[in-house]
């Protein structure tokens, strides 16, 4: 039986980090307020979150105004996508060999 | 989009205690040294993630004598195995609504 756990990602250990980047591979780009209240975060939860992502180089951050209000929103990047990817694989592998 | 994540089980965030479980789904039982080496753990780790799953009462500890050898084993409980499949169904389902 092959360990896959070395395979995971320890970035995405956090259910957190693992719904907002399984949100962020579907949509283009998404809005900080429709994430925290997708997933019922508190601002600095979210906030805290996605700074460990951003530090990794998984997320830009965009800040914009529409007209004077200023808005903040997230996307992945390749490289965010990449060791998303390769963690869910790694996932998806250990879940085979797990028989019920 | 739904939000799978609250169906994910805080129990399982940890890549060890991932391993560990789907390694107990597999086997009936196995030996304290055999998952500290096939995991590439230290008695310390291994042990305070067993205790962990031992106090949800997902994981049972074997005590026996092989011998006069002192020999520690663990076994899934029916508990732990319910809640690590529904822990998988989760993490299956979000990753069958993550796109590449």
């Amino acid at each position: 039986m092959k360990n896959y756990v070395d395979d995971l990602n320890k970035a995405f250990e956090s259910r957190v980090r693992l719904g907002l980047m399984s949100l962020l591979m579907v949509h283009e780009s998404v809005d900080f307020t429709l994430v925290k209240e997708h997933m019922s975060l508190t601002d600095g939860n979210l906030a805290s979150h996605i700074q460990t992502l951003e530090k990794l180089g998984y997320v830009e951050v965009l800040k914009q105004f529409i007209g004077k209000k200023p808005h903040t929103s997230y996307r992945a990047t390749d490289t965010g996508r990449q060791a998303f990817k390769d963690h869910l694989d790694a996932l998806e592998k250990l879940i085979k060999q797990t028989p019920f």
